[in-house]
């Protein structure tokens, strides 16, 4: 699939006067566009009509500039598989920032909703908002490679398609029992951690892969009961769960059902003048 | 909200030796990040430590080769709003390329599912894939500079967040009525076109504001039903409908809810051996 990129033939037609930063320009699109896909210089030479050794030295000035202004990382893998890849990657400083420029934005008297709910909605259908968010999850489970994303309907779908976006894999969206019309499914029942109900999630059996590794990204962990049903889940499809992520987790209840997550933001409650009190997570000041 | 990009204090500290091919990438990230955003050219002479003559050329030269990469439209305005933004806007000869490569691989006997729905899931969770079609809608739809995408839950939310991103404004999400936990809400009946069941629909209250300008994008229409609700929801907001987009449109039933929508595929139905047959609509292969 790549009707979005330039095609090696119009480019060919097109490159007799390429100066360095028109190259460069390409070169970040291609590897921004499908990040951590491993691109041959031999492929770069024969689209763009420059040599190998012009092409690395590109290479090299974008990486510092990638690097000068947070961008992300690009690097070089030698060998018979070796070339160049793009590997979304926040500065701490900018992930802690962020995370202090939500917790302000949330900790405000309009934004706590009857039932004691946080209203996050605007910020989570702010595209470029989600795509700093999902990009910050796709920092802090770098090491973990999974090959799937998972979403649990609605609300968390947007910021777990970034994520999903971020490693170059593909985004899968479990769904409360009923609708799904994707062909057969498996369905496993699970009590939420906050109201103790009981309740139904449903995935078709050919969205996930025995073996895969899949992180959960959602918009909010309250009792961890979701989690612990995507854990149950992930068993019945013989694929492991490599991670859990939370735009926000509340403080309460302390004992959550699943131990092991990242959240980005926590909400502690209410003030003595009954105002949200969000903050960024120890996880998020933590990280180096 | 800018923790994403490169505080000024930061960057000043490290422009010192910047080359123009390094400005044109931290300039085309800035543009990109915000598309249809108005960026002036003093902004970017503060933060890159370069004179406005200067940042002139790279802006030239960054349009050149976005156009020879067919990477969007770097625009100028003059004036006193002026600056200088960056419009998605794929060429239609790669929107019909990435309509053929897709209609090719939904025109497969594995695609179609019991009850004759078409397995669509694969593509909508490949974020590369869902990129592109945003854009492609994005494209389309320039001219009618929405305020807001709006999705309905659950399939169609990844295209919809995708346009909304290429539009830079916001996603609102629909959903069938019940689970909304955002304050209070509108809640309308609509009548499935194709089932004709008797359907609800819902959504916030201060999710959209009167007089705003909205665009339905949707994974598939079949009867228009959904489309329909859509006008009508609308109508309690007191916003505008200027426009429907789908991924998959059924060409059967031929009378649709709606009239006017785009449509990047046709679902035909299926050929003598049972196997769906998807093509590009006639809208695609009409844009110039």
């Amino acid at each position: 699939m790549d009707g979005a990129r330039p095609g090696r033939k119009a480019v060919a037609a097109n490159t007799s006067r390429l100066r360095r930063g028109e190259r460069m320009i390409a070169i970040a699109h291609t590897l921004q566009s499908q990040p951590y896909r491993v691109h041959r210089l031999s492929a770069f030479a024969e689209t763009l009509g420059a040599a190998k050794s012009t092409l690395s030295e590109d290479v090299a000035s974008l990486r510092r500039v990638f690097e000068r202004f947070g961008l992300g990382r690009i690097e070089t893998l030698s060998g018979a598989a070796g070339g160049v890849r793009f590997v979304p990657q926040r500065d701490p400083s900018r992930i802690r920032r962020l995370a202090e420029e939500l917790a302000a934005k949330l900790s405000s008297p309009g934004r706590l909703l009857p039932g004691g709910f946080l209203y996050t909605s605007d910020l989570l259908s702010t595209p470029a908002v989600v795509e700093q968010i999902g990009e910050a999850f796709a920092t802090y489970f770098a090491d973990r490679g999974p090959d799937v994303v998972l979403a649990m309907e609605v609300k968390g779908i947007p910021v777990a398609f970034m994520t999903a976006r971020a490693f170059n894999v593909p985004l899968v969206t479990i769904r409360r029992a009923g609708r799904v019309t994707e062909g057969p499914a498996v369905t496993v029942n699970y009590v939420s951690g906050s109201s103790r109900l009981l309740q139904q999630m449903t995935l078709p059996l050919r969205a996930v892969r025995e073996g895969q590794r899949v992180l959960f990204v959602d918009d909010f962990v309250r009792g961890g009961g979701t989690a612990r049903g995507v854990f149950d889940l992930m068993r019945e499809f013989r694929a492991e769960v490599v991670g859990v992520g939370a735009f926000v987790a509340s403080r309460e209840p302390k004992h959550k059902l699943v131990d092991d997550f990242f959240a980005l933001l926590v909400f502690e409650g209410t003030d003595r003048r009954g105002q949200p009190v969000v903050r960024p997570s120890d996880q998020v000041l933590a990280i180096r």
